[in-house]
């Protein structure tokens, strides 16, 4: 029972005390020890571009003044990349964060909000924190699908939809084509959040080009994934000016790291890191599918930095999972069914991925025998 | 003319495209060099603590990974130094953003909510972007007057009032003896936001003893001021265990840096070093107030790291604001009468405090010349 003096709003009285992911030291806490390996948050196991590095430790011994809070010389540099303007970009404390200012934003109470079932669980979070009621259409052969995407929006006559391309968390992908059909299909009175936190793993022709002259949606993209900056807390949207100045007036203009902000424009002016991310990212994505093989079971293919393997169903997931974590590691699965038949596995480096080899053989020699 | 298609929220198209504060990178973008002196934001000019900055420098190559969602090393540390329990504190990116959590937690629409004319912009602003309704109170000879806040917050039914103490821009400040009397009087069915972020300047007896058992007040800490880690953006609220939970409900769980986590941690064991930066802080004050009586001027008492210095009027201080950004030195000043006979200026080291003494002079000598 919660103190009768304290005036909550009858929205938050009414939310649950849950958090959309449990963190991996919490697990550690509860189990008494740290896991050797961490293959659940799909971070990126091979670091940050020692050039973004370098910048933030350099940038250190001025912790103590405030980032920009117009992150102008980031805006300035992604402008140049991406070919659109500098007020056509919103630089914010990750996409977690932002997706809360764009919930917050477009979403009136009560209002509809649709997504997919079992999809981010984080913008699921926001929405229900800002009291916007979730409309949720089924995935279809383990991927996000646009055209029902587009008919619950347009059934419900939602303010707000949401897609991740890639997927998080089966690592699956439609190509521009596909996605572009559906952006030119968003209604009027309806923003489309297309999250690409995970693009720069994805095949040329994923990401539609950009253009910003559409209101009707809004770009997310991240330092956390591929520039493996997650602890930083860092990333953008990019869209109609109109929209990002919706943004500039509510959120918080000083919440970006000063070192985020430093680190993350060095590290996108070293592809050859990238690159070099990538390549290993393949090599990693290939020996999880071999594991799998040798399991008779199936590594959906993946345009992200994880891989979701299809072991057979939900219970044997559980299983594989609770067991893992008992040999010290960290892997995840997703929620709900159909998806929850298979458990994801954040790519490691080759020594963390022949470790997690022997881990995953040993559970399923004890699953067998048990 | 906003783009029509763009469902944004009445309330977000009824709010200006303004900031709280213009940032120093923003200005100096303006007059198209950087400042030479930067006294205008509270940043501490001397820095961080060296054992937090190695920290920090350390953690870099783990920036890779997403921070403990539930900061959990760092609430320990805290509820060992605050004597409260874990589950009465919450961390998170600074003290800006939190306010905007309490706001959202607390204040429906159109509520009225408490604060002084003049007193900090960036809580008004969060009012404001949450549709809070702000009743304003007047300062009482400079400082913040906690009996007509509390009798506006009775007079207004508010669910929500604030004070800083000390305060800013003012810097001046209650005994805990006076905030103590006020925290008795808030009524129930009000929450009062006690922003402490400069407290660890203020004098011993400026902090009332914390008790969580108080539902109807929450404290507000931050390690940007005394630890000089403003760009990393990490604070703090301690308060009843409901009111934290109220906050978990809602917050961003994946929003501090990682790196601001294990530099507000060995910040904490530095307690030398904070004594040195009061010490120096100690000179600095006494020279603003040597220059400023030199120049038959006064200034003000200060418990926080800044010297509010009285110049005699409005039009005389916005005169010596603009003089002195155009010799390249960036302060503020309050933004309503009759606090902006004031100009506000952060104490520097002692060779930027000779560096302002010599612009303030000179412009002083152009404005009585002129």
């Amino acid at each position: 029972m919660t103190h009768p003096d304290i005036p909550f709003t009858p929205l938050v009285n009414s939310l649950p005390a849950s958090t959309p992911f449990v963190g991996p030291e919490t697990l550690e806490r509860m189990r008494g020890s740290a896991f050797d390996l961490r293959l659940g948050a799909n971070e990126s196991p091979f670091g940050v571009s020692p050039k973004a590095a370098a910048a933030m430790q350099a940038e250190t011994p001025r912790i103590a003044w405030y980032g920009d809070p117009e992150n102008y010389d980031l805006r300035k540099r992604l402008s140049e990349i991406h070919g659109v303007a500098m007020d056509e970009i919103c630089v914010g404390a990750g996409i977690d964060t932002m997706l809360g200012v764009i919930v917050r934003m477009i979403v009136p109470q009560r209002a509809p909000v649709v997504t997919s079932q079992g999809a981010y669980p984080t913008f699921n979070y926001q929405v229900a924190g800002y009291s916007g009621r979730l409309e949720m259409v089924p995935y279809v052969d383990d991927h996000e699908d646009p055209d029902s995407l587009i008919a619950a929006a347009k059934a419900h006559s939602a303010p707000l939809m949401y897609i991740s391309n890639p997927d998080n968390p089966m690592g699956t992908w439609h190509g521009a084509d596909k996605i572009d059909e559906m952006i030119k299909q968003v209604p009027a009175g309806t923003l489309l959040v297309l999250d690409e936190a995970y693009i720069e793993f994805a095949p040329e022709g994923t990401a539609p080009a950009i253009d910003t002259s559409n209101p009707r949606v809004i770009r997310m993209r991240t330092f956390s994934k591929a520039y493996g900056m997650a602890g930083a807390r860092i990333g953008y949207a990019i869209g109609h000016r109109d929209l990002i100045t919706g943004l500039n007036k509510i959120r918080n203009h000083f919440e970006v790291n000063r070192l985020a902000q430093v680190g993350a424009l060095a590290a996108l002016d070293d592809d050859a890191f990238i690159a070099s991310v990538l390549d290993e990212l393949a090599r990693g994505k290939a020996d999880i599918a071999e594991m799998a093989a040798a399991h008779g079971m199936t590594a959906l293919p993946s345009a992200t930095n994880f891989v979701a393997v299809d072991v057979g169903g939900p219970d044997k997931a559980k299983a594989i999972l609770e067991r893992l974590g008992e040999k010290g590691v960290f892997i995840r699965m997703p929620g709900v069914a159909p998806l929850n038949r298979c458990i994801r596995i954040s790519v490691g480096t080759a020594a963390e991925r022949s470790a997690f080899r022997t881990a995953f053989d040993s559970v399923l020699a004890e699953l067998v025998a048990a």
